[in-house]
């Protein structure tokens, strides 16, 4: 069972949604499945309630938690026709088991919540996060995390190899006689990825003003002389876990200012990197970050119509989901021992790039310890 | 914009999530952000919000819908400090605008829902679809599917040719001179996916008694002389939009009656592929293929703790999601010109193992195309 800590005067914890979706749920049952179902949870029993074509894998699937098969409870409404009473078929549920009152997480979509409010039930909705212990990650779930980011460190090995491979023509990078581009370098790392049984979205590989963006996948040849910058956060199809790496490399020569860019971003990584800790406060460890870049110079706002210096968090939780708790941005997040997060500072600027160096460490008691091992290169 | 039609004194139709899990979003924005970010829209303006690390991506991207900086309102309501107004900042947003009855999805945040009532507005729930023409594909839509499908359909034929070139040793498939596994074909399906920028998830090659459970992926050495179903549906990165084919065949000879399984549902789907045309009824033509099944002997039902038999929907709308309406099943869908449907019976029995066939197909007036070309193959 999940660690269920109820709301005075709740009878239990209700959800509703795909497990591949809701990582809650999936957390909370280890059951994968497309389709919503409904999760019950008392703090000593739980049930899953599932459509017919779900219940063998439910039941092979689902831990910590019965299965009720839905069929049952739909027929038993059928017979009882317009008799049938308020709330659907989950309500006939919740009132067979004799449960009144119930918390629900934020996300619980509003339409079953009305539904249930209006047949009789109390609704409370419970803040984030619903498990606190999903934040804390197992021994099994860090190796789990390890595996992805291994996968994403060979796939980023086979991309700057590629990257390095190329000739440069006219400021542009060839590649066996082909414009070397995001899409063709994208390929390499899914491929590479799969070999590991993972897969990702929106992997990014973008050069020159594209990599501006923090969020840009990246398109089209990829320039010479200019950063580049590769991230890719592939989740393993058999764990369901996330890994999460980035690094910025120039196929041939930085320009001075591209240079400053990269030394001032590693310095701000190194700083984070020393500064995490059980106990440290997220939020302070991003102010750390962007107080170097305005010490170093680096502006951050509005300019010409696009975001420019330092936009985004220092960091992230990182485990079923790319982006969960704990945060390391203007948000107070306390950093616990035993957390997995990102930290990965970036400065983007029109006219001379974007730079992001990401690694992904778990913290511990006075520091933390890096699970990324690939190197910092930069200038191929 | 996308079709809106308000309910009786609504002022807008409210929406909150990331358009990477909320099609309806992408749908409406044609923004895909792995972040949520609010979207509001009255019948001839709309709006996003969204932060800072997608405001670029999101001027590029958002279709018929202005984009407002987060930024601007969270720092007005930091100056507001105390006396800021109640309902947090998409309130704040939705009083400058002056929107105060909004009708919002079934699947909206029930959080969100109770801050926003309790802060003076109202909320009505509408009920699915939301934009009625998600369901009806334009040409292009129509389109975009194909090449998802024309993807699947070459991962398809690479799969099914090793399965072909496979050798027989002791009842199981060898490859190269290795057990040819569900998961090797899986992985050759989706490398071959790659090539056309299209990714899978939970791509079933699932053998003998595994494929009697239609979600269960397969695992393992693959067995000779028994059905294999494969099913693969891939989502296009460039698009979004999802293609979708089974196939089910038999390396060496298939026994009596799993040709006989076999040939039923080949002639179930020949009856649903005649019968489905613009306004008949889904729940008909699943209830005629399953009479077809009952009048062929097939019984369905719990047996030894499992289902068997005939126990999912005969077909379901295809496009930004993978399971969309109409659904052709015991609930009631009408069918319509235009939208895009699978056409997938099954039946599944331990012991005989498990036969699926999935075409994809566009309604029209007085019947359907069929847009999917694959052959239908059994035993190899």
């Amino acid at each position: 069972m999940p660690d269920l800590s109820l709301a005075k005067g709740a009878d239990a914890l209700l959800m509703l949604g795909d497990s591949e979706r809701i990582a809650d749920l999936f957390y909370a049952t280890g059951f994968r499945a497309p389709d919503p179902f409904h999760y019950i949870a008392t703090p000593d029993r739980a049930w899953v309630l599932v459509k017919d074509l779900e219940l063998d894998r439910a039941r092979q699937q689902v831990r910590d938690a019965e299965v009720l098969p839905l069929r049952c409870y739909e027929a038993a409404r059928h017979q009882q026709g317009d008799n049938a009473a308020p709330g659907g078929v989950i309500a006939d549920v919740l009132r067979e088991l004799d449960l009144h009152s119930l918390q629900v997480p934020a996300y619980f979509p509003v339409a079953t919540a009305d539904d249930l409010r209006n047949a009789g039930f109390e609704i409370t909705v419970v803040g984030s996060p619903l498990f606190p212990n999903r934040v804390i990650k197992t021994e099994a779930e860090v190796e789990a995390i390890s595996n992805s980011l291994a996968a994403a460190e060979s796939a980023m090995s086979v991309a700057i190899d590629a990257i390095r491979s190329a000739e440069i023509r006219d400021n542009l990078l060839v590649l066996g006689g082909e414009p070397l581009t995001s899409e063709a370098v994208r390929r390499l790392i899914h491929h590479t990825l799969l070999e590991s049984d993972c897969r990702a979205d929106h992997t990014i590989v973008a050069g020159g003003e594209q990599a501006i963006d923090p969020h840009q996948d990246g398109h089209g040849p990829l320039p010479a002389h200019a950063p580049i910058i590769v991230d890719i956060f592939p989740c393993s199809a058999l764990t369901g876990y996330y890994g999460d790496i980035t690094r910025t490399v120039v196929r041939g020569t930085a320009s001075v200012t591209a240079r400053e860019l990269y030394d001032s971003v590693a310095a701000a990584q190194a700083f984070a990197l020393e500064t995490v800790a059980d106990g440290v406060d997220g939020r302070l460890v991003h102010e750390g970050v962007s107080q170097h870049f305005v010490d170093a110079g680096y502006k951050t706002g509005e300019k010409d119509g696009r975001m420019q210096g330092y936009f985004h968090g220092t960091g992230h939780g990182l485990g079923l989901e790319i982006h969960e708790a704990p945060f390391m941005s203007r948000r107070c997040d306390p950093l616990r021992t035993g957390q997995v997060v990102t930290i990965e500072p970036g400065l983007y600027y029109a006219g001379i790039g974007g730079v992001r160096i990401e690694d992904v460490v778990v913290i511990e008691n006075g520091g933390c310890r890096n699970l990324t091992s690939f190197p910092e290169v930069f200038e191929l």
